[in-house]
């Protein structure tokens, strides 16, 4: 088989990138070793920022999500027993951020790209990237224990951060960046309504919390924990009770709880790869670079990244120009830390760390309140919340 | 002797407090264990924030501030090679700080205090200070051996971090927070003129300068050393060489040499002492709380502190209101943690750190580039750094 671009993975970065390059008239195949149900299954973040929007509307893939998504104006900073708001709308002059989850974003970019009869391979076995350091790059991928080899122009690693993209780069030409944090998120979705029609993040002496939604009938809610908790310790009524005593009394007072259809716990990094081009191989998204969900960037990121990346593949298709995409790695990382610094920062105020002693603790509490309380300040958070500009 | 409040230390703190009071038909004493000589010949900060000068209005004593002191408007933070200019009259709606020597403050004041009659101990041993518990509190000292005591209604600490005031409060009654940065500074006095007429925050591998200065033609240079660094071990040409690497090219050509007559190692270290107020004894100024030079909080700080506890101590007197005195250890704190966080963070932003990885440093090249380049984030740079309201 040969097409012009292989990308790897059939997550949204490689979905959308897929889906703009259709459009564009470049040929593309997207390779997953997962079948397209667990694909579908996977459960993710759930705030777009209005550039993410954007891109889903130039992939023609944003019909249901204007239908059905739910625009926020703002969302709130609890701490010290009571709620602060930050108010996106006002702050920004005019912007917002959309609330729909990953999974429904998945879904509308899978059935466009089935609409338009462009190739997916699911449950592709042993994909493995060659040569990519030269003019013919290729994947190899296997079904039912037979090889098959995909040509092409080039590769895009859309393969999250376990993916075999990344992997496949000899170890002496990449740089990695890394930072664990010392915690994690416990997460409950359930179908009850959400406490609140916005976004709470709590600070609070027993850890953050965070209340969040996919809809108005289906709440995700997030307490920060050990990283040696276990899934099975936490019964629904031990995570009520734990997220009800971290907000404000009249939030604590209003949740409304469920039986959890989905409980899991992620640890926290952040991690960055450098460069994110090789030869004729480009990664984006999760592929590259991992950000702790504390601000929502993880998505956006990748749909930054696929901007630059289309934009690059575009121009090299319409007049053999390498400029784009030999500027990619530069500008997509410009953005990429500028993200990883802001989930980094709200990270370290919104979370208990267990070593950061009493003054680190003041520190905290002083950042908080000199926030809420200074336009100055709250215009930054806003800014960086919304998204900065691609 | 009798007085109505007893003053510890012949700082700024206590003289600005003293003039106030003064000027306030309040009888009040200084206490000094330094002679007057010491005291004029220290050397210290020397960026005034416009509450500071008002301050200073207040008490009769900025005349000569007015005519000889450098206004400034903005200020540059460099690092990558390049300057960032933070235009702190267009961010903050027209303000800016004053730039003016802290022994000139002193100077001042101690003129004017003279000039009034107001009573000074200097060279006063063995301080002590009783019963700040009770309604009558005294202190005691000695003079050539023989000790007096004074009588009065309040006493305030402004006697600095290694003063008796704080050490006199037992232990258990006060709450104290800290943090030691792993680095000092190595600060160098010259009579030349300054490299630019605005001061100069560098941020390079080889660690923090600053290039500030006391008028047009009396140069302050700070670069960032170890703590076990010995100024035997500077000379002034390893010194200037040092700068010199440290500032953009343009700065380090323009930057004129010449014999420092003041050369000094000084660490780096967050302090906070909580309450501020013990029954009839008041800290004030670096009794009660430290910062790190970076962003020139110190003696901004001792001047917000004696402007809550002079309206405390003349409510008092106009009305016996308790009132202003029993507010003064939480509004005094609440600007404070304000004044520490900003110090600390201009610190971690500005300053090498040796463990802080590969992530924490791009992490910090990532704050730099975001705050030069965001509106927003220049903006609470700058309103930190005039002074955020009394």
């Amino acid at each position: 088989m040969r097409t012009q671009v292989a990308i790897i993975g059939s997550g949204p970065a490689g979905l959308l990138l897929g889906q703009l390059l259709t459009k564009a008239g470049i040929d593309n195949v997207i390779l997953d070793r997962a079948s397209k149900g667990h694909i579908l299954g996977r459960v993710r973040a759930g705030v777009l920022e209005e550039g993410t929007v954007r891109l889903l509307d130039q992939a023609n893939a944003s019909g249901r999500l204007h239908a059905e998504a739910l625009p926020h104006d703002g969302f709130s900073l609890a701490f010290d027993g009571r709620n602060h708001r930050i108010n996106l709308f006002d702050l920004t002059g005019g912007k917002r951020v959309t609330v729909y989850g990953q999974t429904e974003v998945t879904r509308d970019l899978i059935g466009r790209r089935e609409d338009d009869g462009a190739k997916t391979v699911y449950e592709a076995d042993s994909v493995a990237i060659h040569d990519f350091d030269s003019a013919k790059p290729f994947v190899t991928y296997e079904i039912g224990g037979k090889t098959h080899r995909i040509s092409c122009d080039f590769i895009t690693g859309c393969d999250g951060f376990h993916g075999v993209s990344r992997r496949s780069v000899p170890e002496n030409a990449i740089h990695t960046f890394e930072r664990a944090y010392p915690f994690g998120w416990l997460g409950v979705l359930a179908e009850v309504p959400p406490v609140s029609h916005e976004l709470i993040y709590a600070n609070h002496p027993r850890g953050f919390a965070l209340c969040s939604m996919r809809s108005m009938t289906r709440s995700r809610y997030y307490v920060q924990c050990s990283l040696d908790d276990k899934v099975d310790a936490w019964s629904d009524e031990r995570f009520w009770d734990e997220l009800r005593r971290r907000l404000p009394k009249e939030d604590a007072e209003a949740v409304t709880t469920g039986p959890s259809f989905e409980k899991s716990i992620a640890p926290l990094r952040s991690f960055v790869a450098e460069p994110m081009r090789f030869g004729r191989l480009f990664l984006a998204g999760d592929a590259a670079h991992i950000v702790p969900p504390t601000g929502a960037k993880g998505l956006n990121l990748a749909a930054s990244d696929v901007h630059y990346l289309f934009e690059g593949l575009r121009d090299y298709y319409a007049d053999l120009s390498m400029a784009g995409l030999d500027a990619y790695s530069q500008r997509a990382l410009l953005r990429v830390w500028k993200a990883v610094r802001f989930s980094w920062s709200m990270t370290m105020m919104m979370h208990r760390f267990p070593d950061t002693g009493e003054f680190g603790q003041k520190i905290q509490e002083a950042e908080l309140d000199y926030l809420v309380h200074s336009r100055a300040a709250s215009t930054a958070l806003a800014e960086n919340y919304v998204g900065l500009p691609f």
